[in-house]
């Protein structure tokens, strides 16, 4: 009988989340069904989104529930297959992370393209984080030849990625934030922005300002609080601004208020617009089609911070939420 | 030789202006050059996006110049002329306003067209102020069919024809927000909307919360502050807002802090965006079309408060800023 290490929430985060919400259980698997597939994970993705499905909240996704192993992006192989689509030895991409083993119907599993990548970019730059950063940059923040763009969180799984992607869109400047003077460096030197700065230096508003003599016109944002509100001061008129995420306020247990220039919106003309990857699923062929070239090419490259062992996964979680990463946050279970 | 009252900014207001930042002075006018033409003003539009005029901040519209005459919307008729064009008589519309007589060169006003309606609509709905409540609900909140629309300052120039329009444009539903019984009375019995709350008698958040069982789609802000937070608490996913103006903050001397639920944008893919009518000029002739049939026909109706003397010009200005009027505020020289 093969069993499966799942991690599994017991108790809502109230602010932080502690390892005392979780716990690590071992399941008996059971036989396989028709048309099922077993799979062993060769890595599990944890993102800031899953800070929100610990919350028993309405929002663009079902909360965890308690006391049941939560689920997430994961790629592993078929190790033991009643499926005919699915053979032993296939590649798949699916949404049950956060275990080392998993199983089910063969449906929920996505055979993987034979395109030389490692299965990990799936994950990242060549999966869904990937697809976000060309979704919020192309189509929300409709990036133009010659913007100028500001991208927030810039050494993070979406952010890594979005520096480059928006040069490919044809950005003239890109600039990032990030919160060690190591991952500046890395901006710089590896992902290609133009500028960056650690957010932790001095306040976003003053390094922002210094740094944007003409101002921008696209923000991607990954971390909202000051770096919205700085990025608003700067918008140029027609300036849009892509919200993926705010990572500074998923632990927030109070309301936190807003940017204190939302009357720049109306002065400038300015869109602000928040997006999940979800909507843009539409755009899966030709961002596939083109990751798939520039990372085969290396005119795009990824960063992944890996944990070893499935029982570290709530600890990699909660380091990815404190920023300990660069570029993608993977268990390898 | 003929004389011009005109009204001059004397000194910035901080916060509430006061009357002591304005001046009456008489000018005599001078001869009519070649192409030249003189207009005696029948209505002069004071406006809340002057207030930020009065401040010498960069913007979308060039600050007033301290010690000049103000510059504005107005309506009046040739009554001297230099023009082949503009011969005496022609009604035209142009931007030499806070003054009951107007000259200069005859490109600079434009000939009103033959409709019937009075002069002053081309102030109010048929004009500037009409084209903002379409272009902001059309094109800018991309009203569809079926939308629930909320607007605030429903009883204002732009309000008042915004729940109109939204109708027209296949709103299922429209709510509306204004400052006095009076004024929530008008809403529902002369303008169509459906529900109308005075934003004075409960938080607005509590209000429309409980309108609203459904959420909203659409919301179109003349307001801001409390009312902006309110219907981000209730706008649907994908829900779309167009911000029109904030008059609950423009004599405002500190930072204020925005909404403290900007992270819905996120969770429900909402979008905000600032708007100027200037931007929407392309718009112009549809709307002019539209609305002149809809005037006529009396399917959407408008009101305005009319100020009689230039001289008191500033006092229409201060008690607009405070909701004093209902529909458009106008001064009659």
């Amino acid at each position: 009988m093969t069993s499966s290490i799942q991690i599994q929430l017991v108790r809502r985060p109230v602010g932080t989340p502690s390892p005392a919400d979780f716990r690590t259980v071992t399941v008996d698997l059971p036989e396989l069904g028709e048309d099922e597939v077993r799979v062993r994970n060769e890595y599990v993705s944890v993102d800031p989104y899953m800070r929100g499905r610990m919350n028993d909240a309405k929002s663009y996704v079902q909360p965890f529930g308690l006391d049941e192993t939560m689920t997430g992006g994961a790629v592993g192989r078929v190790i033991e297959s009643r499926s005919d689509t699915l053979p032993v030895g296939t590649a798949v991409l699916h949404g049950f992370g956060w275990r080392n083993v998993a199983q089910g119907p063969a449906q929920q599993f996505s055979p993987l393209p034979e395109t030389g990548l490692p299965l990990s970019a799936f994950l990242g730059a060549a999966g869904m984080t990937g697809l976000t950063a060309y979704a919020g940059l192309k189509r929300v923040a409709a990036l133009r030849e010659g913007d100028v763009v500001f991208i927030s969180g810039a050494a993070g799984a979406v952010g890594s990625i979005a520096g480059q992607i928006a040069r490919k869109l044809g950005a003239s400047r890109v600039l990032g934030s990030a919160g060690s003077a190591a991952k500046v460096s890395l901006l710089k030197d590896r992902y290609g922005y133009d500028e960056a700065f650690n957010y932790k230096d001095a306040p976003v508003r003053q390094q922002l300002r210094a740094l944007t003599p003409d101002g921008i016109d696209v923000y991607f944002d990954n971390v909202g609080g000051d770096h919205l509100e700085a990025a608003l001061d700067r918008l140029n008129t027609g300036g849009r601004a892509a919200l993926c995420g705010a990572i500074s306020q998923y632990n927030d247990t109070g309301r936190t208020p807003g940017p204190d220039n939302l009357a720049n919106l109306v002065t400038r003309s300015l869109k602000l617009e928040g997006f999940i990857v979800g909507q843009h699923q539409d755009l899966q062929p030709e961002f596939a089609e083109k990751m798939t070239q520039w990372l085969t090419e290396g005119s795009v490259v990824f960063d992944e911070t890996v944990v070893d062992g499935i029982e570290n996964a709530v600890d990699a979680f909660l380091d990815m939420m404190k920023g300990a990463n660069t570029g993608k946050m993977l268990v390898r279970p």
